[in-house]
């Protein structure tokens, strides 16, 4: 019986998107407590923040090299043992180094770095450390993604062909088209933003799923980006012609500006017996595509899938992921209830909802039992 | 900035799907903290849990009215304060009586009671007692269930004249048509698994959602059950009419033994001026339907919801909450290498995956600015 | 090397969408030519319906008793065959009728009569008459209903222990909300058009369905109608608890005010080892489910479907039927220019587009062949 | 009132699919009247193939020469008014040419020509001849399609910044992958099959709606072909990079080895205001997407559609188009039982089915009226 792993996160503080997706999944399966931070560069924000999600205030420490000093003067076995990295990006290279030298397990956010250069600095520093990096590609996490490399592994599409994958978004259209905007966000900014918007934010997250999937190497590529207007510097737009082999060929196309498109990231892989199809909008649903046969949907949680597909999945068939979330959202209203704080009647089912419920099962099957006729609720 | 609310936990150990669901739930928004806890009748692995999941065992009772007892003695600001009732159904109950009864606030599973008569008096004890009672009704903490309310609160069907819901599973399938498995499980027997299995288990749950939505309540009802067999004495399917008002009727469709159905929860809602639809399995996507204008999808997320659907929204459009389960699957695989043991090398992404993704981004950069040329990658 | 069946027809002139549904039905597989009719009780309108789609005048006949009285002293073979009854519904039963009893062969819209009486009568006349009546409930022709109903007779789905089928539709609303108009429209006025409005028109649909695709009959019903309003007469909504077997049950839901519905005609079929659904609306897909293994999605067209869905076929998988209709939209714009009327230009591809395409294709394939470059499009 | 245009046909004979879709398109607006024809290269096959589908046999010409000769000695008022070219891609070029040098007017199948030479020859043909030609790239006559155009003419994206287009079918996967089929069949044969295998055949449809939908022009584009195996020499696959204006970019996708993919063709046009999707395997829904309002879905046949997509719409909305085709094979049932041929009992409803249809509508009157009880049918 293991006790719970060490955590220390960097970053991911205040209303951050990022933050709450990873504490939310370090506690989901029991493995991880949260002992130290450096939430905010703001000392007292960062504070603050600990004192809001009520965990404990010694340890969370007034900058990350501080964080590193001490926590190394701590005994082994009550320093963190892991850092998650969820600061801007230009600090994940460096904070990953660091970490990675002084002996500490890294979960990292993406892009590990801001240029190739430093990636494979990192690598190096990551062999000599023989420790943990993990690298937060979060969409191979996915039941289905999982069943779709095992699967094809198995041998299931026989050999791969062709390959197409997309990651299409359009937020970037409420910036682009006003000149004042796109010249003063730093998302747009390569001196803040790195070499690249679009197929630096999402298109490597295509990119990555094409190679997990798949188990092959992209060779080389020819690209085209679109910026749109003269002035902007910035790819928001970008098509990759890819070769993996010498005749395994195919597409991975990625946009900022695909109007209404929100997470638009899928992928079809197709091979001599078959193909898959996927798309990250409806994540519970794969799906199986041949020539000869009836098209087949593979779901969650089902016998027929393969280990690593079901060591991901916590529910019976049928219960989307976003299950927990609607019952945190019961678990919240309950709370503010709890704390005497206002809250809409639509946050919790109360008592009532019982009584009503069992009124209407009792009249059920006294209609029932009676013939089939009509009883009056209370 | 509030103390996290002191969770007390019954039931849900072990394996318990119910368990990990309002686990994970209860520290979603980082709201509560489990003090104390009865996970299972037997005490030693009632502790042996409460180490798995790395939580104290001081307060880990060996039963119910100890935990009672105990916490009573504790000063009121260390004192559990709201208990999650996840034992087996007789159980809900007593519990739920006795926890409102000693000043505890409660989240009770569903059903609330065995029948109608214990509902009324645990009612009666909720009003004595001024505490919260929340019921899991969990299907109502759904952002787009939530828009639903709102929007119909607000005007947008005009008068509702027709509710059609249904909840279909098959599971019991593998049970009933079995002659001596369907003779001797609990859940097919009345004296352990009370007046009712489908309407009682998940028919409830469709009722539930037509008053959570519509606003209005059912009068009167006429249903018709199907036992499938003589020798079955539950009911594994029910149809029910029902009446809201003098001229709005509706359906209520249930079944256990819908064969491949996994949580087919769905509710249809028509008024004069527009309907909605809404599926369980896709609860992300909410349809409003009209007799003269294009049909209309709402997701989650957007600033066009009412605020008690933002309210129940963590992450921006197009992510489904799967990502959180997603995140948490690269989190185990990260946990199981940082603890030395074996995993998969598909359960999280590496530095190989970071290098090869800036190796991505920057062919991509270079092969556009070359005037798009092919780029080998390392 | 069959001629052409004679047929002659009854009302379906003018706009009648069932007119042109009959007519583009009957001209599909090159097997009727229209040799006679009464389009309209107005002769010259009926004439000028002749006229305007150009088939010969010499046989409109003034009235339906001429027509019958004229065709018998033609020579056999030339005489009609076939009688298309597509007139309002009241005069269904005594045309059938009085074809059967002269020896013609009748295929007839539904409602097949006014009533039960009316049916039991034709029956007779039927089965004394010896000739063929077709009934036309449309559904049953769809290659998927058809797949549905082979694989169930050959026990793919073991056996049947529930159905539910619905027909929902909207229309009605725009007439039933106002006191004037449900009180003076024929609709709704039982004098005119029978015991039912709802379950006549279009519940019968689904209830043909159910015995269709199953083989099974219902043996008796309970049902409940909604009338919406006080003054209003006639069902426009209602819901049908039926039961086929000992412990074989369903469900029929049948709405016109199903606000936003088109024609949502769907059935579900559960069974002992599988279940199968499919709707109207999207024909081409018919999904087979079971507990344990993938969803299945049936397609027409393929070689794995049976021979009497296959005779409905007549496109290469992947193209839906609407496909006749888009290119009969291309030959209809083609007429316009032809007869020198006004046209849209998009209403059919020219020597322009031809012209492009092939500028495209050799565009690729120059682009391709010197190496992945650019090429300029005239 | 205007006579039926008198159509010629060259080619389509026998069980030609090709040859269906345009008899069966001629006539859905009873526009055309077949007078003509070279069914086959074969005169006997012709002549037998005119009785067959029972058309006149005097005017069924030994060849294409003999036709034009033949008909040119007819009055004006009776000779073919227009030709409709469906014979194998070679003939395509000179049949268009020598008919529209002989005052006829084309309907032509795609490809217009073998490349782009013939095209421009073609062109200034037919520019001399005054004549129409219609050239049947089908998916332009889909309502939806047209809706598209209309709205994106009318300015509802906003600017364009965006296509995104792709034609995927697998078919080609039963020959290439076999070295010996790859090598004998025609259509992988160059001498006979033209420049291109892919592109040529279906991804210049995707190109043909980019164009169309969008009234914009592609100026340049960069391709790269897939061949799969060395001794292939025609493209079975290709990704196409377009620019359509200085900042205007997008991509064409085009597969034949796309394994289980049917007639995957669709599109995305992506602009600032919003953008659409639409699929050709379910022609009747139209996505508008906005990067801030709910997802919009169009259907034919309402009254909120463009004058041009109601023109295309024979049915009321929710009827797929494909009921044609349904009610299509209850004739084709009812044409066999006529005929005295074998049939299966499940192509046409028969009286049996009129018969328990009012026994049903009946029986629920009754169960309503008596206060909701059960009735047993006969």
């Amino acid at each position: 019986m293991p006790k719970k792993i060490r955590l220390g996160i960097l970053g991911g503080g205040g209303d951050s998107l990022i933050g709450i997706l990873h504490r939310v999944a370090s506690q989901i399966n029991d493995n991880y407590e949260i002992v130290g931070a450096v939430f905010n560069p703001d000392h007292e924000q960062s504070i603050a923040f600990a004192k809001e999600i009520d965990i404990p205030t010694n340890r969370i420490y007034k900058d990350f090299d501080t964080l590193i000093e001490e926590e190394l003067k701590l005994p082994e076995d009550e320093r963190i043992q892991v850092c998650s990295v969820q600061t801007p990006n230009f600090l994940h290279f460096p904070m990953a180094k660091k970490l990675l030298d002084n002996g500490f397990h890294v979960i990292c956010e993406k892009p590990m770095t801001m240029n190739y250069e430093e990636a494979k600095i990192l690598e190096e520093a990551h062999q000599k450390s023989g420790k943990v990096f993990a690298l937060t590609h979060t969409y191979t996490g996915y039941p289905m993604v999982r069943q779709m490399r095992e699967m094809i592994k198995a041998g299931a599409l026989g050999k791969i062909h062709k390959v197409d994958a997309r990651y299409y978004q359009g937020w970037i259209n409420t910036i682009i088209h006003d000149k004042e905007k796109r010249s003063s966000v730093w998302r747009l900014d390569p001196t803040k933003a790195g070499i690249s918007s679009c197929m630096g934010d999402i298109g490597v997250h295509a990119f990555n799923l094409v190679e997990f999937t798949t188990g092959l190497k992209i060779k080389s590529l020819l690209c085209d980006f679109n910026y749109l207007y003269e002035d902007n510097q910035m790819d928001v737009d970008g098509t990759v012609l890819v070769r993996m082999d010498d005749h395994v060929k195919g597409v991975i196309r990625s946009s900022q500006v695909a109007t209404g498109e929100e997470n638009g990231l899928a992928i079809a892989i197709y091979g001599e017996k078959g193909a898959f199809r996927w798309e990250q909008e409806k994540p519970n649903f794969l799906y199986k595509m041949s020539d000869t046969e009836p098209l087949q949907v593979y779901k969650p949680g089902h016998a027929y899938n393969s280990e690593l597909s079901l060591s991901g999945t916590k529910l019976p068939p049928g219960h989307p992921e976003g299950i927990f979330d609607s019952m945190a959202n019961i678990y919240l209203g309950a709370a503010k209830a709890i704390r005497g704080e206002k809250y809409n009647d639509g946050e919790f089912p109360t008592m009532k909802d019982g009584v009503r419920g069992m009124n209407f099962i009792e009249s059920t099957v006294a209609s029932h039992k009676k013939g089939n006729v009509w009883i009056d609720l209370d």
